[in-house]
């Protein structure tokens, strides 16, 4: 019935050894034939012959007919993967980066050569949120996706809720255990929650967005007051995407950290796990929770992709090729937590309306109504300034602001 | 691409309406050409001759190629899914009683006539979970699968411990709301979540049990001292089936009362929705969540369904079909509460193992350790005694019973 995959391995770090150990516990149809590792020194507990270092052993290899791509270089994946996928081989990635930024091109390049390129790996690990908007809500009419699609900075932020630990000590601890990298930005940014979420929004929505196009904020100015506020009003703090269906033309993507209240299921959502909720017109509420990454769990969405292509299964991007008038913007209307540090960047942001002003000392806050656009433009201000910014809203207050704006923003 | 359906109905209740309000919103390839209905007498919005009384004018219809069945009667439904199915229509069906009846029978339908049943809206409404077991977890051992997957006795007990109303009145006002029958045995019982657990464990570890085998002890006799011995806890109750893994050879199933703590997710899964657990030895600990019932959210799973068939898919029963040497057993030790008023029953039940007693004027329990199979045994005089009985531990304290043992309750 399932057809025999003989398979290349690219990459053979955390997810990579992952899958290996969870491949070698089953007897499926399916071999790793070769694994391509970027430095041939490393010790490795397979045989030696198992691996190289030449890609093309790989690509060039007409026996081989999957590739899996586990790498971090984002220019080298796109390149293997667009050169298996043109050449007849099908591929499992889990290349978040990746994927948000070649989207377009690598749904051509499938359709062109009928090969088939799953990435369920690449969002919040072992969750199955992409086939089930693939495939389950491949009708349903879905208001927003939102969650916490970041386990590194969620264990950031429950080391901070939970913990009482300080940004700089959580981070510390979070890299010292390998949930962090050398470099936080990606994960505490709200980078990669954001390639995520552009996946995601291109199977809910039939929309593929320029990641440059699409804000994202993160936790690195997160600041003790932020969090003595958050637990005064019996609120967490945490990093979430939001994909919202604005009306029947628009559709609006950010990332920023949210106040989030005890009723909400992400409030649950701690340490390294990941949670999506979707809000869908017939479905209604629905709430997806598991470990967001991690060799095992994300090496067993990889192997449930593979063993999907066993069956010749492939993303067919229904609602991309529906009828969808749906249109990115970010002309938005949205209700900020803004603490801040110099008075002139509320007058830059140019709040719509001010609901709640403070001032005591060091603690200055303002929460107010303002356009998403405001925000990207003077993202690197905010950045600078020191400035915490959290949506101090539920998604119901997420509305598309006037027309007026709305053609001077695009 | 996908293959135009003409479906013919069965049944017009709250799930055929709702699935009808769905459907008119798309611009599916699908057409419903004919409803089936009990009673012509009925007021319809419908035109009228859409309906029928006379199921052979669906099922000896050439132009159906696909039945939808949504009625009640459970010896009704397996004859009008058995013939569908044998004259090379698809179905997709929400009969839960029917289908956990006859299982067997209808994979071998299936099997025999290359015809496809479908039936996700069957299980917890909305949460894809049967899709998700089918096609996610294929190759994932699972340890545990449980949850609250009826929605009626957790709208219940959520009105006992959010809103302090005794079992009583919150069955009556989940009667007046439509949330349970006029015969509320089937959801207080047990017997709903039980029929939904023997699906959902057909497709987590391929097999096929008879709910004769499986224990269901509900929620009728809960009082207020169970309630109030919960609370002091800071622990919920709630009526969870557990489908679990003992050992590469056995799995056990039941459904009990349980109390859950505050770390569950279950523990904040209120009134008609629902929630699924998985626990899966790579993906770890994954929970869905969403509406168990409703027309619109059972509707939309069962519109999933036939939007599936339009590509032609059907279950494979890959683990059935798989290595699996998994066996039901019964014999399984278990930690209960149990809250009695004849110290016989408590002699009776031949505890291994207690390890608390209280007795206190008219509250009298114990909590200790038990076989499965004698709760089995005298479930009828646990109900009739008025006695409560709750699974008080965690999934890990579900244990296989002595070979000893073990021999005699087969």
């Amino acid at each position: 019935m399932s057809k025999k995959l003989n398979i290349g391995l690219f990459g053979f770090g955390v997810v990579g050894q992952g899958l290996y150990d969870i491949i070698k516990t089953k007897n499926l149809n399916l071999e790793i034939v070769k694994i391509a590792i970027k430095n041939p020194e490393k010790e490795r507990t397979l045989p030696k012959e198992l691996f190289t270092t030449d890609r093309d052993e790989i690509l060039n290899n007409p026996e081989i007919n999957t590739v899996v791509e586990l790498i971090n270089d984002t220019d080298a994946a796109f390149e293997i993967v667009s050169r298996a996928l043109s050449s007849g081989k099908n591929v499992v990635s889990a290349s978040k980066k990746m994927i948000a930024t070649y989207l377009d091109e690598l749904i051509e390049l499938q359709h062109k050569h009928g090969t088939s390129l799953l990435y369920e790996g690449a969002v919040c690990g072992s969750i199955p949120i992409i086939r089930n908007l693939e495939e389950y809500y491949d009708n349903e009419l879905l208001h927003s996706i939102s969650g916490i699609f970041n386990g590194s900075s969620n264990y950031i932020l429950s080391k901070g809720f939970i913990e009482g630990l300080d940004y700089n000590s959580a981070l510390k601890q979070a890299q010292d255990l390998g949930f962090a990298e050398t470099d936080p930005t990606m994960d505490v940014g709200g980078y990669d929650a954001k390639y995520k979420l552009i996946i995601a929004a291109a199977h809910a929505y039939g929309v593929v967005i320029d990641p440059e196009d699409v804000l994202n904020i993160g936790i690195q100015n997160l600041g003790a007051k932020d969090l003595q506020y958050a637990r005064e009003k019996n609120l967490k703090i945490k990093l979430v995407p939001v994909a919202k269906e604005l009306d029947d033309r628009h559709v609006s993507l950010f990332v920023l950290p949210k106040f989030v209240n005890e009723s909400e299921f992400l409030y649950n959502v701690e340490y390294e796990y990941n949670g999506v909720t979707v809000q869908a017109a017939f479905a209604d509420q629905q709430f997806f929770f598991g470990k967001g990454a991690g060799g095992h769990p994300t090496g067993s969405a990889v192997l449930s992709d593979i063993a999907a292509l066993r069956y010749n299964y492939a993303y067919e991007y229904k609602k991309a090729k529906g009828l969808t008038n749906l249109q990115f913007t970010n002309n938005v209307e949205i209700n900020i937590y803004l603490r801040y540090e110099d008075e002139a960047l509320v007058e830059l942001l140019e709040f719509d309306h001010i609901q709640e002003r403070f001032y005591s000392g060091d603690y200055k806050f303002v929460i107010g109504k303002i356009n998403l656009q405001n925000l990207i433009e003077h993202a690197d201000a905010i950045a600078n300034g020191k400035a915490f910014i959290a949506f101090a809203d539920q998604l119901t207050g997420v509305t598309l602001a006037s027309a007026k704006k709305y053609e001077a923003a695009i």
